[in-house]
């Protein structure tokens, strides 16, 4: 079947999670004398930088989100499990999940980060975080819900809550939702209300930093805070959350009452990560060797966001962004392939493919191979690098034909309340708004 | 303002449900010297016929949904609330609602019907009806979980369980489910699973009657059972569900065992209309006079599949279907508008516009102005006569798309798993699949 040479029996490489890393590292190991297994707990794929439109309600899940099995069907050494890992013994090899035990040779942990409420977890449930399809339905479907119930609040003070949105963070997931919720406030909807005027909604963004965007270049930063005072976001910078209680954001002393409140700020390693026995950084990564392995653990890897490792030039970690993902998937299944020749495992070296953040309709900012721009060119370009790596012509067209339907006609097309409030969440918002009367307006 | 002839103060038409019929009636009194309002407990209207498409992962939701309030957005004279009618007095001319009461001058029913499992209503948990977005998503979600399921289940037995889909109800979406769950079967996803072939999944479509799509002419029940029989769906007639319990369907003494039912058999009035102490008929729908009100009770009208009325031309009830809703709207708000002049009320008299069932690739039966057809022809009628009439021209597109899309290639493109198992449902089927080693199929 093969001329390759094979110095052993089949090799099985288990791979968890099927984010990019995790998915170019297994399509990276196609045609190799090996055994591929790739377990996810969900059973799609999904292009993370895209989430913030589902949320926002410009685009649909399926649009950015493509069945597992579907990418590798056509990969013969590949096995696809839709399974959550629980634990892992590394001296014998074994990972466990529920109802089985999977032995391996190669093991590559990409499970990703999850949010990071510093601490902070009871504010969970006030203030979702972005990191999930079902997070990105449930942030749509309280955004939506908060216009409905403000309709019909009567008391004016209690109103204002329901139309002040707070995105707390001030990444490029943090700076594009504050964005995105704006749009939605002063374009989309004003005209499908009768007692509240959206174009009232205040969309606070706050930063604990000195400055947005801190990945890029300061100017893109400062560009990108001007823009989005200039479309009417109000920026806080300095302004570390100090809680998120019955519907107030404190900010120190200063309480703000907000009745909406996106997480945006901080991530940390997978939860099963401080299980595992293995050194985390301060954000609950994986500490890795230069060839992404565990110290002393030769034959598992950590790769992707998970994974805590230097930039060899910089000096500082490398940041946790898709390029860096499906680099570091692609040389493990390089150093993989190694072991079954008589090759040497190489080290990563990560290639900075630069950074960019959408801020609204033909406004970005994008810092590429030391060029930094912005504004229609730079949001030209997003789109571009959005649009190349989606998995699937359909995804491609259907993203396509939804921005250009968004950009001209200024709606959201997947404008729906659907799902239920989390079960483990304190419900902020009513799902049926209160009805004050039968004439609130008059 | 309006130089139209205003005999009284301001009417107010109460209008409950955003269905077909709730919609056309409210459309229909636009324009009028009549102030509006439209609650319904969700922000959007749903094109119903095309649910089934959802379920079967073709279709996302927001291609067959439209926000009510973009819909309405250029209708000065209405509002709409999200919200769930409680209760009503109709002496007082008092509707409720969580935390509000609204008065009313005419109240319109138009809620639609719901899943009756004919006093069973314990099956709900192991058989979920197609009436709703979230019904649609979670069927979708027990199809695409099934097998996964199947494939890590080593027991021969209880695999065959996990890949026998029994669909109850020989009516079109009964008919249309069937033939959906053929194609995944047997096109989609082959090639996606390496241990279980999915093609040997049974699909078995039980009906209580004699035959399938009891609406039709029995010719082209006869043609559909046929169409479904050469693709592999096991047609089961005069087999009335007795039980369905622990992953067991029984018909009489038989048992079936199969772990996904879907329920398409049976609908029943809202309940809320058992609450309002007006005459109802078997199915619990509300029995109206010829012009759509409530008998005695001149001021409130039931339309669409909630209402019970009789076709005057063949003396049977108007089925509950669109054509049938959209004709009752309209004669209500035409109705109410009489009131302010001095015409007249009418008489609601049934248009028939036949009726359709797609049931597969090229596969339809329809029955339009006598005339009987199917095959390819009556398939693209089907298509065309679903396109035309969806809310606006982006979900006539997307769905266009969907539809070439998955004709030509074969796949669904919303095959994603999305949400949680339903608070009040016994799971029938574990999010993870079991894996019971590392290589069930050596």
């Amino acid at each position: 079947m093969s001329d390759t040479l094979r110095l052993q029996k089949e090799t099985h490489v288990l791979i968890i999670g099927g984010g990019f890393a995790g998915i170019q590292c297994a399509k990276s190991l196609a045609g190799a004398d090996i055994k591929v297994t790739l377990a996810d707990r969900h059973n799609y794929h999904l292009f993370q930088p895209l989430l913030y439109q589902v949320a926002s309600a410009v685009l649909s899940p399926a649009d950015i989100a493509a069945p597992i099995r579907r990418i590798f069907r056509h990969q013969n050494n590949i096995r696809v499990v839709l399974a959550k890992l629980q634990a892992v013994d590394f001296s014998k090899q074994k990972a466990f999940f529920p109802n089985a035990t999977v032995d391996y040779d190669y093991l590559v942990l990409a499970t990703g980060v999850t949010h990071s409420y510093f601490g902070h977890d009871e504010w969970a449930g006030q203030a979702p975080g972005l990191k999930t399809l079902d997070e990105a339905l449930e942030i749509r479907r309280r955004i939506l819900t908060a216009y409905e119930a403000a309709e019909w609040e009567a008391d004016i003070e209690s109103r204002k809550a329901k139309l002040t949105f707070v995105v707390v963070g001030g990444g490029p997931t943090g700076v594009e939702l504050a964005g995105a919720l704006k749009e939605i406030a002063s374009q989309t909807i004003p005209k499908d209300f009768r007692n509240i005027d959206t174009t009232t909604t205040r969309i606070i963004l706050i930063e604990a930093g000195t400055r947005l965007l801190s990945a890029l270049p300061e100017q893109l930063g400062e560009k990108a805070r001007k823009d989005l005072t200039q479309m009417g976001v109000e920026v806080r910078l300095n302004s570390p959350v100090t809680n998120i209680q019955n519907g107030l954001v404190s900010i120190g002393e200063e309480q703000l009452p907000a009745e909406n409140v996106i997480w945006a700020a901080g991530v940390r390693g997978s939860k099963y990560a401080e299980t595992l026995g293995v050194e985390l950084d301060v954000q609950g990564r994986i500490k890795v060797l230069k060839d992404l392995s565990l110290p002393g653990i030769k034959n598992v890897f950590a790769i992707g966001d998970l994974a805590c490792v230097m930039d060899q030039k910089t000096g500082q970690p490398v940041p946790g962004v898709a390029p860096a993902a499906i680099q570091m998937g692609r040389l493990v299944a390089e150093n993989i392939k190694a072991e079954l020749t008589t090759k040497k495992r190489r080290t990563f070296v990560y290639r900075d493919k630069g950074g960019m953040a959408t801020i609204g309709r033909n406004r970005a900012v994008a810092s590429i191979a030391g060029l930094n721009f912005s504004g229609f060119p730079a949001w030209l370009v997003w789109s571009l690098v959005h649009i190349i790596p989606l998995v699937g012509f359909r995804s491609k067209f259907m993203v396509i034909f939804n921005w250009i339907w968004n950009y001209f006609s200024v709606s959201k097309s997947a404008r729906l309340i659907t799902g239920r409030p989390p079960m483990n969440v304190k419900e902020a918002l009513p799902v049926t708004p209160p009805v004050k009367g039968q004439d609130p307006e008059e």
